[in-house]
C-alpha cells in the first residue's frame, strides 16, 4: 500500500515543526492556541474571523452542567485519582451522537441543501419525512429555551455580522428554520447545535470533523469539573444518591430494601 | 454525607450561566477560548499574562508528531470512525506518568523546594538521591535536544519577561538545574515538561490538576491527527507495518512465516 | 419520570445478591464465569448449550494478533503503565462498526429476513442492493480465508450439531450464504463475525447486544496483550517503527529527514 | 533496539494460531472461555485448580451494583447508544486505585512478606505504619460487612481446600490479619480484594497484572448494566436526578434556583 505521510509535526536537534512552521520561533510566545488549533486542524492560518468564530462555538460547547459527560468524569476521577486523563477521557465519550456531537447530524442536512438544485424543495421534503417519522429534525427544538435558544440566536447574529464569511450555511439554515415553522404549524427554535452547524459550515470544517470541536472544548470543561472535584467532591454523594435512588428488585437480599418487595 | 454544590454552570429559562457569567450576554463574542477555559478552571478571571503564559503552555504540548498518543487515535479512528470521541479518548489516556503527564512529576519537587526551610540543601538532597538510584529526574533531560531544549528555553524566558508574575517557581526550577549540573558534573538541560511545570506553578495552578492542561491541548492536537487521517489515512499503514515487523514466535502456523522457527 | 429499578445486584449485611442469587452461597465455588455472566446478562440462566455456544464465541473473538485493539493497548500501556485499565480501555475502542463489532450489521439483514414473509425474495434483494452499490456484505468475505473461513465452517457446524438450538438464525444465514454465491457468481465465504451474529441469535441475543460480546472477549485479549507487554515490551518500538516510517512532508525541519522534500 | 516478538496469536490461511495451538481445531468447540484467557494471559495451560480459583475471583469482582462504573456506563451509554464499546471502556476506567484495582496494592504488601528473612516482623512493621499514619491497609476492612466480609471468608476457604495450591500467599494473608487484629486491638475484617490477591498470587499471577482480571470481569458486568439500560433504561434519571441534587451555587441564573443564594 501506498506509504501516508503526516504534515504535522516533525522534531529535530534544535526544536520542532509544526507544520511549516517552527515551534520555539514561530508560535511559543506569538500565537495564542486558538491560532494553533486551527492551524494544526485545518492546514491553513486562521484569520481573524476564523478564530472569532471557532472561540465563539468552542466557549458555547464547554459546559452544560452536570451532565453525562461530567457525571462521568466526576465518578471514575473519584475512582481513580491518579488517572486525571482517563476520568477526562470517560467524560468525552459521552460526546456522542444524542447529545454535544449533535451537530454533526444538522450538518449533514445543511450540506444536502447546499448542494440541491431547489433548495426549498428538499428543505420542504427534509422537514416533513422528519415530522411524518416524528422523528426530532438535528438541530432544532429544546425543551428548555422556548421560544428561542439564546444561544443560538447569539451565534447566527454573530455569524451574519461577519463580511468576509459567505453565510450560505447560515442561509440554509434559516432556510430550513422557515420551512419548519411553516410546516409544524409553530415555531421551533433552532437550538445551539443547529447553530454550530452552521458556524462551522461557514469555516469550511467539514462535516465529520465537527464533533472534533466538541470533543476538544469540552476535554476544557471537564478538566474544570475535576479542578472542582479537587476543592469540593461530588463524587461519593453521585455514587451514594444513585445507589439509593434506583432500587434493587429480586428475590435476593439488599441492605436498602430488607423487606420482600 | 454533605451535599456538594457546582459553581460550575447552570442552565435556566434565558440562557445558561457559566460562574457567575451569562454565558450569552457576557462571553460569546466577547471572551476567547483560552480566557473562558481559565476561568472556569481556576474560578478568577484571566489576567494577561495568565493567558500569554497558558497559551504558551498549550502550544507546547499540543504536538510530538507520531506519538502513542497519535498511534493510538488514529488505529482506532481507522476502526470506528463513526466514534470520533472513541479516538480522541483512547489517544489521550496515553498522557500519563511516562510522557505529557510527566510535568506533575516535576512540580512535586518544586512544591518541596518552595517549602523548604533550606531550598539548596534540599535541592542537592533530592538530586542526589536520584543520581544514587539512576533514576531519571523528573523535568531534565531528553534524548535528542542536547545541550538544551530549545522549547524549555523559550518558555523560561518568556516567563522571566513578566513582572506579574512572582517568579518563585522558574526560580525553584534554576536552583534544581544548577544543582544538577553540579553534581551530575556536567550540564543535563530542563526539558519542556520541567518548564511547563514552572509555568503553571507561577499562575498558582496546584500540581494535581496540571495534567488537565496537557490533556485539553493534546485533545487539540489528536483532532488535527484525525484530521489527516480523513485526508491521507495511516491507520492501516500502521496496523499492517506492525502486524508485519514484530513475528509471531510459537509452534502454530504464521501468513507472515511459514517455515519452522 | 419513572424511577428505574435494576435486576442486577445489591449488597447487603451478610453478603451480595446477584439478581436473585446470592453470591456467597449460590455462585463463588459452585458456577464459572461464563455462567455468572450469561445469566447476569440474558436474565435466565445458561443451559448447557447456551455456555458451549458462547465460549465458542467469545473464544473466536479473543484474538486476532497485533490489530488497531492491541496497537492502541500496547502504546498507552508503555505511556501510562500505572494506568492498567486505560490500556484496555484505549483498545476496547476500536471494537467498533469496522472490525470486531461487525456482527451486529451481519445481524440487523438475518433480522429482517427472519421477519420476512418471503424470506428468499428479501435474502436476493439484500444481496443485489449491495452487489449494486459494490458495498461490502456483513458476514461475508475475507481477505485472507479462500475459499472458506474455517472459524465460521467450525462454528455453524458447532451449532448445526445443538439439537437444543432453533436452528432459524443459521438457516437465515445459510439462505443468504447460498444468495450471494447465485448472484455474485462465485462462492463466497461466510467470515466469523457473519457466524458470531447467527450463534448469538440462536441464543437470543439481540443485536443490539451483540457488540458487548465482543467488549468482553477481547478485554481478555488485550490483558493477554498487555501480559506480554510486561515481559518481552514493543510498545517503544511501534513508536519508533511508526515516527520512522510515516515521513514529516512540510517546510519546517525534521531530525528522520533533513533535507528539502 | 531489540525487534519484539508476539508469543500471542497469528493468522494463516487455513485459520488462526492462538499460542502454540490451531483455534479451529484445538481451542473452538473443545475448551472454555476462561482455559482460553487463562492460557492466552499466563503461556501455560490451565490446570483444574486454576479454573476454579480464577472462575471464583471473576465472578466475586464482575458487579457490585450501582458503582462509579455503573454509573459512568449507563450515562455514557445513553449519550452515544451507537458506541456501546466506549460506554464500557468509560465504566472500566473506574477500575483504578481507590476501588476494584485494590488487589495490586494488597498483593504489594504480601510480596514484601512472602520475601522478608522475618515475616512476622515485617507484617508488624506494615500494619504499625499503617496505623501510626492512619491510612487503610489494603485488603482489610470493610463499611458494610462486619465483622467479616463473606466474600473473603468464602474465597479464601476455596483456596485452603485445594491441595495443589502451595497456600504461601494465603498464609501470608492470615499473617498480615493476625497481625492486624493485634495491633489494631480489634478484629478488622479480610475484605474482598484481600482474598482476591492472595488466590491470584497462589496462582502465580504476578502483582502487576491481577488488575488485568478486574477489568475483564467488569467488563461482563457492565455489559449486563448496558443490557439492562437497553430494556429498562436509567441513564436520564441519573442525570436529571444528579443535576437537581447538586445545586448551582453562583451570582448568575438558574432554572433550578431562582432566587439568589
Amino acid at each position: 500500500m501506498n506509504r501516508p505521510v503526516t504534515h504535522l509535526c516533525a522534531h529535530h536537534l534544535e526544536g520542532m515543526s509544526y507544520r511549516d512552521a517552527d515551534l520555539v520561533e514561530d508560535l511559543i510566545g506569538k500565537k495564542t492556541f486558538s491560532e494553533v488549533m486551527f492551524s494544526q486542524i485545518m492546514g491553513r492560518d486562521a484569520r481573524p474571523v476564523d478564530l472569532r468564530i471557532v472561540d465563539a462555538v468552542l466557549i458555547t460547547l464547554m459546559e452544560h452542567g452536570l451532565t453525562p459527560s461530567a457525571i462521568a468524569t466526576r465518578v471514575v476521577y473519584m475512582s481513580a485519582p491518579e488517572n486525571l486523563q482517563g476520568a477526562v477521557a470517560a467524560g468525552l465519550m459521552a460526546v456522542g451522537s444524542s447529545f454535544v456531537g449533535t451537530m454533526e447530524n444538522c450538518s449533514v442536512l445543511l450540506d444536502r441543501i447546499l448542494k440541491a438544485d431547489d433548495a426549498e424543495a428538499l428543505a420542504r421534503e427534509i422537514v416533513q419525512a422528519h415530522r411524518d417519522t416524528k422523528k426530532p429534525l438535528p438541530g432544532f427544538g429544546h425543551h428548555l429555551h422556548k421560544p428561542d435558544d439564546p444561544r443560538a440566536l447569539k451565534l447566527l447574529a454573530l455569524a451574519k455580522a461577519e463580511p468576509d464569511l459567505q453565510g450560505k450555511w447560515v442561509a440554509a439554515l434559516e432556510l430550513l428554520a422557515r420551512t419548519v415553522d411553516e410546516i409544524y404549524g409553530r415555531h421551533i427554535t433552532i437550538n445551539a447545535t443547529g447553530a454550530v452547524a452552521a458556524l462551522l459550515g461557514e469555516l469550511g470544517i467539514p462535516t465529520q470533523l465537527m464533533r472534533g470541536f466538541a470533543v476538544i472544548s469540552r476535554a476544557a470543561g471537564l478538566v474544570s469539573h475535576i479542578a472542582e472535584e479537587q476543592q469540593d467532591p461530588a463524587g461519593r454523594f453521585i455514587w451514594e444518591t444513585i445507589d439509593r435512588e434506583i432500587p434493587y428488585v429480586g428475590a435476593g437480599k439488599s441492605a436498602h430494601h430488607q423487606t420482600e418487595r
